[in-house]
């Protein structure tokens, strides 16, 4: 079964628990929300593997970064700003660096703002697996989700997508806290890339239920990326793809939401300059099926 | 580097965090605990291994519900009442119950009353691991925390200890939130026993400064456990080991607290009816240098 319905399964098991209680959104965005008296709270959890995430030789402080930085990056699609955080971590037998690990990631959770104030630590004869549970406070203007692009928006993106495995930046990158922060109470549909430009914005064509049009010469590249095609499908960039009135400043503008014709899936599509549209959905990653 | 290093380590690096904006505590407890408007939150993650916490012909059902079971318990030893969870899966490569066993954590989740509102899914060559984050709301009396026994209170137990890998009650414990919140107010101190009678009530011991005796022939035995020693060191019970005033009703009784005299180590004992003392702490689990 692929991760996408899976995760179709999971959603349509949980459809009755927003509105439930204190749950304001629950499964199927970057991150859930619950009420509490003093506002709203986002919560979202990722994790990272070793052999699938990164190299086994990979440098512990990038590996606590990346590890961190994927769940703070969640919450910056959410327009959230972190304020605490829990980690995992299995550890094969005899592995030697777990305390340097979690130095490391206990920095990195703090210089976002999110302190870990709890983990849990178990040993295995498999991969080093980390996860990061990672909680955020929303402004007045509440969480900016997936499902709010309208059609007349424009399409915006915060910064240069494509061969972020190659280059190294998967490692590196600098989740998008201020950028999803001001869009918040500007922005209808926000989401961070991290399964590929193509396939992010089909999700957020699909839960919104219109049209997105990107126009593929647009979208902005890294100078080490050659093919526009290639990068839309990398994936792990965590730049937001953000969705908003024509106008406002929410980042590089890449494309337009219409509303989908009769008879027309809600989608995302790449358009070229000669006019050839090629469906987004399947450009990216989906990583259950492997 | 064992387990409770490693742990030393985290909390000292942590211990700066409590009172920190809304965090009231930190790494060291059953679970953290932040402030919201509308009280105080208890936050817990646990993980599941396979090969380490249940074996893999283990029926899904079980599984899904010790992964859930696990972090609820961790809730009741807070005193907390559940309010929703997050999950996660690192799933091994060509995993075809996922789905069955995704439907079932939801299911134990709501049972207890956490239920699911988000989560991540990976795959891995490993084993199948699982995480469950659980929060729940705190009453009016705050969390009862591991630190706060003091010289005069007795000692409970709220159920019978040992063999719960054996006899595989380790898969189908209920998590005793109906007693931990009943203790809330009473209780000065409180875990739960999942890595040993022995060396959770050391740890008690340890985090309130005082020394718990514990009388080896009034701890409960479930009737196919033999000797008490073993049994004490067993782990995996989810009993939840009370500490309160002499008098209350908060389980069985089984023993006292009374400081710890001049040079002396605080620290939980066992005593025998022969006047024999043993030190408890080293009766359990430490996970970590397997």
């Amino acid at each position: 079964m692929l991760e996408r319905e899976l995760l179709e399964h999971i959603y349509a098991r949980s459809s009755d628990l927003a509105g439930e209680g204190e749950i304001v959104v629950g499964p199927g965005d970057d991150c859930a929300v619950v009420r509490t008296g003093a506002g709203l709270l986002a919560i979202g959890v990722d994790q990272l593997i070793e052999g699938r995430h990164f190299e086994p030789d990979t440098d512990i402080d990038l590996i606590a970064r990346k590890a961190v930085g994927r769940s703070i990056s969640d919450l910056a699609a959410m327009g959230a700003a972190p304020c605490w955080g829990l980690a995992t971590a299995v550890l094969p037998d005899g592995y030697a660096r777990a305390d340097a690990l979690f130095d490391r990631m206990a920095h990195w959770a703090k210089h976002w703002g999110a302190p870990l104030i709890g983990g849990d630590i178990a040993g295995s004869d498999g991969p080093l697996s980390l996860t990061v549970t990672a909680a955020g406070m929303l402004g007045e203007h509440g969480p900016v989700l997936r499902s709010g692009a309208r059609a007349g928006d424009a399409v915006f993106v915060t910064g240069p997508i494509g061969g972020s495995l190659a280059s190294g930046r998967h490692l590196s990158f600098e989740p998008r806290l201020d950028a999803g922060r001001a869009a918040a109470g500007v922005a209808t549909a926000m989401i961070d890339v991290s399964d590929g430009l193509g396939l992010d914005a089909d999700r957020v064509a699909r839960a919104s239920g219109v049209v997105l049009e990107i126009d593929a010469e647009r979208v902005p590249l890294h100078p080490d990326v050659g093919l526009w095609r290639e990068a839309v499908g990398d994936g792990e960039d965590y730049e937001l793809l953000i969705v908003g009135p024509e106008g406002a400043e929410l980042g590089t503008r890449i494309g337009r939401v219409r509303a989908a014709e009769a008879g027309e899936t809600a989608a995302a599509w790449f358009v070229t300059p000669d006019g050839a549209r090629i469906g987004a959905g399947g450009l990216g990653w989906d990583h259950g099926g492997e």
